[in-house]
């Protein structure tokens, strides 16, 4: 099968800055990340004493990041942090130092590539208030295409509503919400050497897709552009069930004026799953519209060939450019290539 | 099509007594059950002082349930507690009681009509011992196929090593085992009006496949019959996700001599997952052999056709046989009909 001609935006991949600044604020005991050298090319993020993660280097540098998205076949990506630079658990004054500077990291980053980086910033959504005056100073300021946040924060699910007011200035400002798995419901039940990432992050990922749907932020903020990591993890499995709920038990039915099964597919996906007939379970499932690459680059979960992964699924030409590119600018607001 | 002809196995429903003995235990503010009138042919399961559930008199009506499963074409099933009972939050003394109770209220529904059901019974498993031996009770006295057990035991995922004498003496016993998901991991992240039965079962019981996996038992217990409740929830979707973590994680490589996905080949699921495409996927993620009919009959969140279920994902009439039939008869230790 020849490949139709087409470009490929990636939106699920993250940065790491070389350095982060010393840490300046007032507050005792504050887990703030720094980096360490590691081996050749990698460098330790420090958190509390720890090493939290061992980065490779396309993590910060824009020369080696272009040379393995040329290698990968991926023409743009969506730049966000790693998840765990968050920082929706740091004292909120600190925590604003900290996304401004990886937005800024991102920003320089575009700054050297324009042609084949976008922004996906970062907020401190532990004050929602806070957390619309940043994305203000994301989409306006620094012309990204939206914002990264977690499935929970601090525990609590992404679709309560106290978040609505957020998601309702997202779409006043057409910023695209990109929701990544973190700190995953379940850690505390994996048993063995495996890690968090590998087996809690799908579990994870699907609860904050339900609670979009269950908690009525869907129906209550139409034009919300909003993403899900990990092919939105376990949801394609959760989704009947959830359907099934809504109709048979009154008050859910009662909640919700149309089917789960709706809401969920106006949401976007990436289609980071590993196994090309779950990529066919996730079109059929939300649909071949809502679907987007995602590469989790570089980080060592992530998949180094994901060009290679959807051609694996054998799709139609039609489908197979929606997903490499069309759905991706539709998501993150870009003129059509 | 034609339907084949066959008998069919619904292994996973559960009963409920229609009265409970008062409490007789010497311990404080024991969360005993008892039943109380509600509407018509329904009762309420109170615990603590608060209704738990309402349900139907086909919980306990071997009556009930024989016409129920007559009208759905269910020829047996495999009779096991409403998870909420199985009492490993109960003083030890307390579960023991329990539990024997339980066990003996399915030994008499078998005893009515014991063409139409075999017994999954319960086990204290907060005392591996203890459960160990009522294991013994229920395969040899009262003759049962296995037990159902939760997917976890107060917050530690079965896979957990402390749980590897009890799978051990299982295989022993040529006893099944049924895992279902009980106080699902993630249920404090729900938003809104749907249940923890409805929104979070799917990602909890995918962790307790992922831990009989991850932990080793699986490797460590080859001969172990065991299905999971609720086509093994997000697991089809989290599997890929687990063999490139074994690929990619050293640590993990070296904790497991074989891909995941050759132990979940392995395990039985159910395929109460309320969409026939997504039956199709179980089978491709799981293969044929390892699928079996689940009802939850007679719980609002079942599926009151499982039959018509099955037969609505089109399969070949050796698919349809074997997911009806003969593999209930495999992982159950029933001679073939």
């Amino acid at each position: 099968m020849s490949t139709p001609a087409c470009t490929c935006t990636d939106i699920h991949n993250h940065i790491v800055p070389e350095n982060f600044p010393a840490y300046a604020g007032r507050n005792l005991n504050v887990p703030w990340p720094s980096m360490a050298e590691a081996h050749a090319c990698h460098r330790h993020v420090m958190i509390s004493g720890k090493v939290y993660r061992t980065v490779a280097d396309g993590s910060w540098s824009v020369a080696r990041r272009i040379s393995d998205m040329d290698t990968a076949g991926v023409t743009r990506q969506a730049l966000s942090p790693m998840p765990e630079l968050l920082s929706y658990w740091l004292p909120l004054d600190d925590a604003k130092v900290m996304v401004r500077f990886l937005n800024d990291q991102i920003a320089s980053m575009i700054d050297q590539a324009p042609g084949r980086f976008v922004g996906l910033g970062c907020v401190p959504l532990q004050d929602v208030e806070a957390a619309i005056r940043e994305m203000e100073y994301v989409m306006g300021t620094l012309k990204f295409q939206g914002v990264e946040i977690a499935s929970h924060v601090n525990g609590v699910s992404i679709g309560d509503p106290r978040f609505e007011p957020f998601f309702a200035a997202a779409v006043k400002m057409n910023a695209a919400i990109f929701v990544h798995a973190l700190r995953p419901a379940g850690q505390d039940r994996i048993v063995g050497a495996f890690s968090e990432q590998a087996v809690a992050f799908p579990g994870d990922i699907g609860l904050a897709v339900a609670s979009m749907i269950t908690g009525g932020i869907a129906e209550r903020v139409p034009g919300l552009k909003i993403a899900f990591s990990h092919g939105g993890g376990a949801f394609a499995m959760m989704m009947p069930r959830l359907v099934r709920g809504w109709n048979a038990v009154p008050k859910a039915k009662e909640s919700l004026p149309k089917s789960p099964r709706e809401y969920a597919r106006k949401f976007y996906y990436d289609c980071l799953v590993f196994d090309p007939q779950a990529v066919k379970h996730l079109i059929y499932s939300f649909g071949a519209s809502q679907l987007m690459i995602g590469s989790d680059y570089p980080f060592n979960m992530g998949d180094t060939d994901p060009v290679g992964s959807l051609k694996a699924a054998g799709l139609d030409d039609e489908t197979f450019v929606a997903i490499m590119q069309k759905n991706a600018e539709r998501f993150l607001g870009l003129p059509p290539q």
